[in-house]
Formats: structure tokens, C-alpha cells, sequence
């Protein structure tokens, strides 16, 4: 089943922006060509042309200069790989203008390939014994700090209760604070914690490394104890989830670099990135950059994202949404009841802005409980 | 030397566009505190904040709304791991406007660390039995065609002189063509023609695929006699060119999915991406799409590409460009005249093109010798 039935296809969807004089049906026909057999049709046998080229299905106009049109490829092509996946979704017509992949309709037999996640929203809320209320989560910063430091924060903020905390993403193997080291004293930090006040606070350290050290890190992290891992899927490549999640670890997923793949006109949308590709590659928590803060999605776009996360999707077990990105303690409640109850929320400064972290941890905590 | 000596700064140029209203000031403090610590000034220790924290080393005004800026950051942060440094070169900041990355001045301890390539442009040239031409490839497509007809097509371009064969970027592991049965076939292929036509021909497979899989196609290709490989670094992590280097292979790098990473007003400089990084990361060839081809770069563009690729570089071995992409073969001289003859010209399409590929090949290999 590596390639799926041959006669599946994966459907996607394009937001075309002509330039003056550029045909969208040559355009069109361009991506169908490129992200396939990246030969000139002239040169393509008959079976060729059937079998592997994409197959235009619909081109409509918008306005002047924007089209809209779904092109169909076999599923075939991806091979049950996450890179080949990707090159087939945008790896050529990246470097192409007036490109952007708006949706895909998936077929049935890469879903199963790829699979999603393993724990999911259920499996997660079992671990931490909180079957209905929102999550609350903070990080582990900054870079620089002591190993010392970083567990004494991380046993401030099992204190107060606080759901999951995980390493800042640019924690990796610095100088500073040995992710071997960091790995033991932070996840004892926080065991000491859940034993004192009954807690049931997990940590996740951020693994992301070439393979050989995501591998070695993935293994210390289980020797330790921690139950989920970090992971940064744009630096390490998509299939680094799957590697996390079939070690067995929660997986919660950062978003850096994948800035660089939303834009106006190109890249690709952000229910897709974060949505459909997130959980399908096996994360069981998104994070993205709210409405409001340091970034500023629009919060419809937010909307978006957290539907595609927690969605009945065939056999693909939902997501969290993590949010973050200046987000303020204080408020909450206001997002969680704007997120709805399958939201981790991800505070990091205005936690560290309150002088009594174990206070403001649990103040944080209690804003999960009363959201309705 | 992991970390390199603490002293140690990365020097990062932005070019920085400011929204009405927006303070270029604040806007190059945020970059500087967001790509390190990731906490508000308020909170750090005085320590931190003179170790850690990106230094803002200049600021100047370019126009009404552009402003040159350099951060300098401690070389410890990147702790010698590309997911490290790329996360630190475009993390959290490819999720904000108005930031481009134009240039890095790198400290000496990660260009040692990283190393640049193994073979370089004296290396490969030794390998191919040409010491001072200009160099041609070609790219075994499409995807869809059988290992057979893949292998007839080697075959063809080795007897016709071409210097290098590689796969397609969209050639994985699909059912038409298995990567074991096509990376035998090629390479005998091209060896059978070789020793035909007293060539030097060279088949660079495309190994690009998930850790396990990656390593195990190097072991298949090595096996086979395959003295390089193709790899599409954006996909898997930038780490896999050094990978493929260390396992003794010449690799060359596909840009799928960099184009991500280009923009008028963010992302990288193309000189930065196909120039610096690539060659640091020990690309022997780095692929970039031409001037004047189906995705036209501006030939200055390819020029800067060019010159990082092959200046002299601390101890790092030059790099050959390989521009690519709708080149055709009837102006093969035209091209290397103006890249100069550390080229390998890339030319797919134009060459399938042609009904007699033997005698297609022959021209264009023809053509890298009188281009003076």
C-alpha cells in the first residue's frame, strides 16, 4: 500500500495571479507539467500524458488578474514519502510567481499512509487527566540560561499546574545547557513538582536535530521519563513527526521557518500548513501565532486553522490548536473562549513578566477551568 | 569546538521595510530579542541580555520606508547544528513582515564546523577528466517513465559525452521506477557507455528521502558505483548535503521548495541561499533556476550566485553553479560565455527536444569546449 490505489489522486486547489498578458490556461497548464514530468508536453508519449501528468480539472476566473484552479496529480507520485509529497505540493513552482496552494483534497490512501497522530486531543487529555477544559502550556527560555535555571523555572510552573512545558525552540544543545543535562533536570524538576502538589504536568523537551542527534535525544528523553518532545518540522523535514510519534512521545509541533510558505500570492494557506499537513504528519498539538500578538494572524484565519486541526477526517484522530506569540496571561479566558475548549494555550513572556511564577502558573490554570 | 570560541559573532544584514508608523528602531530590537531569547527586554538579567541577545551593530535609513540593518549574534547559539543556525538565520522572524535576510558575515569557527564541499570545482573536475572546460548535465525524467526507458536515456547521454546525469528531482521511490532497480540500471548504463565511448560520463542518483531511507539509498548507490547524488537539501533538512558528503559522494543540490525563501521584501538573498549556505552545507554543485528560462532570475542575481559559490572562502573549496531550467541547448555557448567556465550548464527539456539524443548530447558536450 506504499503508493496507494493508482487510480487515487490527490486533488489541489491554486490561487493564480496573471500578470498583464499572461494566459491562465498556459499557466495552469505549467504547474501540471512542472510539479510532474518537467518536460515540454511535445516530448510525452500518450501513457505518459495520461497517467502522470497533472490533470487539469477546473479553471475559473475571479476577478481581472485572479483565477482559481484544481489540478489532480496521482497519488502515485508522492510514493508514500513526505518529501516526495512536498516537491509534488510546492518544490518547483515555489520559485514560480502568482502561485498559491489554497487546499488539497486528500486521497484516501495517503491518509492512511501518513496517519496523523497518535495521541490526538483524547489521548493527550487522558495523560494530564483533564477531560474536558482547556490546556495551558509555557516554554522554557531563554537560550543562554543555566540547566540550573531552566529546571528551577520548570518546577515554578509544575507548581502552578501549568499543563505542558515545553523547551523554547531555540533550546538545543548549546553551550550553556547540555540538552542531555537539560533533559534529566528539568523533567526531575517537574516529576518533584506533580509529586508535591499532585500534579500532572508534562515536559517536553524540543529534540529537533539532524537525524543521527534527533534520534540520540529522542532516546534521553524517553530514558528520562518525558511522556511528548518538541519538534520543529520546517528545519528537519515533515517526516520527523512520524519519527517522534512512532518512538511513542505526544508531539507538539513549532512553526518556525514556515513563515517563509504563507504569503498574499503564493506559498500556501495556513489551514493547509498548519491545518491538513501538521496532522497529518502525526502532531498531536499545532502551535501557530495568534490573533493580537507579536504576529498578528487574522483571527479568522486562526478559525480556519483550528477547524482543519479538529475536524473528522477520516480515520485521523484530531489535533490541538496552540496559539501563541505574545499572548497575555491576563487574558486568557478571553481566547480560550474565543479558541473553544481544544486549545492549548502558549504563554511564555507575560508569564516571566510576574514576579511569582508558581502564582501567576496557577492563576494561568484556573483561567482553564472557567471558560464557558 | 562545537561551539566555537564564545567571543565568536554571526553578523546578519536585514534589509527591514517599515509599515506607517512602525519604528525601525523598535522593529531591528525585536529581531535582535525574537531570534535569542524570545522573552521581553524586562525580564533578563543583566548577564543574558549582554551575552545573548542579538546586538544591534547598525541602522541606517535607506528611504522613507527601508532601513539597513545588522544584528551580530554569539556563534554558540547555533552550537555547531544546521537546524540550529537556520532557525536562528529565519525562525520566528519568517513569521513576521518587512525582514530580509541579504547577507551573513560568518564567523571562522562555523565555517570550519560546516566545512563546505569535499570535492569543490578541483575535485569534480578531477573526477570528470576536465580540467579547465566548462561542464554540461542533464536530468533522467519523467517521473512515470519505467527504469528501462530511464536507463535507454542514460545510456544516450553518456554515449553523447554528457558529463552528468542525475535523476530528476521528482525521481523517488514510486512503482514505476524503484529506486534499487533504477540506481543499478543507470549506473550500468552510463558505465557500459563509458567504456563504449571512452567517456567519463558520472550518474548522480536522487537519494533526497526521510533519514532511513536517505542512508539507505546512499549505501544503494555507493554499491552501485555512484560517485555522487542528487539531494534536495529544503526538504530534509540542510544537514543532508553534509550527509551525502561525509558518506564520500559529490552532491549536487536541487533548489525545490527554496523559493519560499525569496522575496522582494523577506525571506533570504538568493546569494545568501544558493551562494553561501549551500556551499557551507558541502554542495559541490548547487543548482538555481537561469536567467531567461522558465523562471527567470534576473542574470545579476545569478552572478552574485555565482561569485559567492566560487570566492575564495577561508579554507572552503569553491562550488560550480549549475543553472538550470528551460536552458536551451542550441544557446549552450551563449550561456557558459556568460556564467563563465566554472558552469555546469543544466539542460533537460531542450535535449528530450531532440529526436537523435546520442548526437543531441554530443553537440551540447561540444559546446563546453570552444567558449572562449
Amino acid at each position: 500500500m506504499m503508493d496507494g490505489d493508482t487510480h487515487e489522486r490527490l486533488r489541489c486547489h491554486y490561487e493564480l495571479r496573471c500578470r498583464p498578458g499572461e494566459s491562465a490556461e498556459r499557466k495552469v497548464r505549467g504547474i501540471a507539467l512542472e510539479q510532474t514530468v518537467e518536460l515540454p508536453d511535445a516530448v510525452l508519449s500518450e501513457d505518459l500524458r495520461e497517467a502522470i501528468v497533472g490533470r487539469v480539472e477546473r479553471l475559473e476566473q475571479r476577478s481581472q488578474r485572479r483565477w482559481d484552479a484544481v489540478v489532480s496529480y496521482p497519488a502515485g507520485i508522492v510514493a508514500g514519502e513526505w518529501p516526495a509529497l512536498l516537491n509534488l505540493l510546492y518544490g518547483n513552482i515555489s520559485l514560480k510567481p502568482g502561485i498559491r496552494l489554497t487546499d488539497i483534497h486528500w486521497p484516501a490512501s495517503l491518509l492512511e499512509r501518513f496517519g496523523g497522530p497518535a495521541f490526538g486531543i483524547a489521548g493527550l487529555r487522558e495523560l494530564l487527566g483533564a477531560p474536558e477544559r482547556a490546556l495551558c502550556a509555557t516554554a522554557l527560555k531563554p537560550v543562554g540560561a543555566s540547566t540550573a535555571a531552566l529546571a528551577g523555572l520548570a518546577g515554578d510552573f509544575a507548581a502552578g499546574g501549568i499543563d505542558i512545558i515545553k523547551d523554547d525552540h531555540s533550546l538545543a544543545d548549546q553551550q550553556w545547557s547540555r540538552f542531555r543535562d537539560r533533559v534529566d533536570a528539568c523533567q526531575h524538576a517537574v516529576a518533584a513538582a506533580n509529586a508535591r502538589h499532585g500534579g500532572r504536568t508534562l515536559y517536553f523537551p524540543n529534540v529537533t536535530a539532524a537525524p543521527a542527534a534527533f534520534a540520540e535525544r529522542l532516546t534521553m528523553a524517553g530514558d528520562a521519563g518525558c511522556r511528548g518532545v518538541l519538534v520543529n518540522p520546517w528545519l528537519i523535514g515533515l517526516d520527523s513527526i512520524a519519527r517522534a510519534r512512532d518512538a511513542g512521545f505526544v508531539v507538539m509541533a513549532h512553526p518556525s521557518l514556515s513563515g517563509a510558505l504563507l504569503g498574499h500570492t503564493r506559498g500556501l494557506s495556513a489551514e493547509l500548513l498548519y491545518g491538513d499537513l501538521m496532522r497529518l504528519a502525526g502532531a498531536d498539538a499545532v502551535i501557530y501565532t495568534n490573533a493580537g500578538g507579536r504576529f498578528d494572524f487574522p483571527f479568522a484565519r486562526c478559525q480556519r486553522i483550528n477547524h482543519r486541526l479538529r475536524r473528522p477526517w477520516q480515520s485521523l484522530r484530531p489535533a490541538f490548536a496552540v496559539p501563541a506569540g505574545g499572548i497575555d496571561s491576563a487574558r486568557a479566558g478571553h481566547w480560550i473562549r474565543r479558541h473553544g475548549r481544544d486549545t492549548i494555550l502558549l504563554i511564555g513572556g507575560s508569564l516571566y513578566l510576574q514576579a511569582d511564577r508558581p502564582a501567576a502558573a496557577a492563576r494561568l490554570r484556573r483561567a482553564m477551568e472557567c471558560t464557558e
